[in-house]
């Protein structure tokens, strides 16, 4: 059986796989990332991982890796990431993890990954053109044409949650820019908002908020309605310009629940040009899986190489 | 001599010309469009302008065309239009202009066309990723990646004026929508925005405001700093998501000089995330003979196959 390795790198987790040439996850674990200890221990623990899948008589044939940041595909370089991996802009993924393991690597960003991975087997499968809009901490996208990541001229493509939106005017985004959709709904915006409010104390975290949206609470429905609606007008134009096939809306506000998805759907409605309003605006089906998966098919589309030397 | 029909179809004139292999124009002509006439009218136009820019033993082996409206170029019709021309939609250009000239015709948007053209010969030759922003009655923009336009799913990709923008907040939009980028920073827009400033009398067509706006008049000055920084903003987003190696901004609204220009700078870099603020943003180079070079593009990609029979 061919088998490949797949890993999510992530800022508190590295989630590993060995899946198998149609998809199958046949074996996975995960670990929490010391992203403390810096770059080179990250793969090592990543590194370390694929080899405790992998069993005698299965041989690994190549390894995908979807991580966090700005990643380069052509060199397999981190070119920067956040704070959450000190360190790791500069890091030399695909050679790092080559040495460590001895097979051929492929790497891109997560949310290209997710994106991927939803295209190969899931939401997405069989469709030609995929918009991903990953909503959580952040706002990233991923544009899937044809079974390719649009990556764009810097590897930098996909930035969704810093474009301008009307409803997140004069707020302050992450990136150091003003009125970015990151600025208004992303989770820590929509947590933000409920606090200011209802007060610090009101709620733990945005799935409490989400709780008390489905129980009916008007400020946590207002909050998750506003965030929603401006998103959604934001997607509405994004079908406008990219026309794609398909929306795919992933990551933890997707969790949001009925109240936060039935906005979406209404400022994505109220933007898109009539003929783009029946461009469907669906949840991913993989959950964490997705990048994992996409990760496989990096590995994957390695291996015709591999035979052909 | 290999030579090839460019048509550029437009509300108001139709131009062809006769186009070398290399991007030499060898003879161009246009006539005013007989959009009230209807479609087949207008192809008769467009079919007579080729053939009378023909020469006995120079024969037009393909043609290419661009034309205003949703094309789809698979099959080389129209599928939407406005009402500068009456009934285009579901015109059958491919096939109306191949049968009254008896070569194969390949058909594509106007805008598309444009980017094409400064692609292959203009202000984006040799560049692998460009996004043209059309900005003149409607804006429209094009996404040219190593040489192919990318249509979406429903050729209805480009649509950059359909796009929320916070200056347009509340904004009737030609479209039927509100707050979209093209109801505050189009040319119709900038023109009734002087007017409702200055009274109708004031200024008889943006040229004019472009005009006063270079003597310095402030009311002028102030109209298009602000729809040229709302137009700024947008393409900063719009690079943030899309990532592209260079911006090109075409059409008549781009000709309103320095302070249109300055103003547009300026609302691009306060966009733009920090690795990407050196993406160039330019004025194309082919003026009106852009679209037609693009056209000539899509004939030639047809040769090829017909050296192929």
């Amino acid at each position: 059986m061919t088998l490949v390795g797949a890993v999510d790198i992530g800022g508190t987790k590295i989630a590993a796989g060995l899946v198998a040439a149609d998809g199958t996850v046949v074996r996975q674990r995960s670990v929490p990332t010391p992203a403390a200890e810096g770059p080179q221990a990250v793969l090592d623990a990543a590194a370390d991982l694929v080899a405790e899948l992998a069993r005698p008589g299965e041989p690994v044939l190549a390894v995908g890796v979807g991580s966090a940041g700005v990643i380069d595909p052509r060199t397999g370089r981190v070119l920067s990431a956040t704070d959450a991996l000190p360190g790791w802009a500069g890091t030399d993924l695909r050679g790092g993890l080559g040495a460590r393991l001895g097979v051929p690597v492929a790497v891109d960003n997560d949310v290209h990954a997710h994106a991927l991975g939803e295209a190969w087997r899931g939401a997405a499968a069989g469709v030609r053109e995929v918009l991903l809009v990953a909503v959580g901490t952040g706002i990233g996208g991923s544009q899937v044409v044809d079974g390719r990541v649009h990556h764009g001229a810097h590897s930098a493509a996909g930035h969704v949650g810093h474009m301008p939106l009307p409803e997140a005017e004069g707020r302050r985004c992450p990136c150091g820019g003003v009125g970015h959709a990151e600025a208004v709904a992303a989770g820590p915006a929509l947590l933000a908002e409920y606090r200011r409010r209802r007060g610090a104390a009101g709620t733990r975290d945005l799935a409490d908020v989400a709780a008390r949206a489905e129980r009916g609470e008007p400020t946590a429905r207002q909050v998750l309605e506003d965030g929603a609606t401006a998103l959604g007008r934001l997607i509405g134009g994004l079908v406008n310009l990219l026309d794609p096939e398909l929306v795919l809306v992933t990551g933890g506000v997707a969790n949001c629940g009925p109240v936060w998805w039935s906005s979406l759907r209404v400022g994505y409605h109220a933007e898109a040009l009539p003929p783009l309003r029946g461009v469907p605006l669906e949840p991913g089906l993989l959950g964490h899986l997705a990048p994992l998966l996409g990760a496989a098919r990096l590995a994957l589309d390695l291996l015709p190489e591999l035979t052909a030397r």
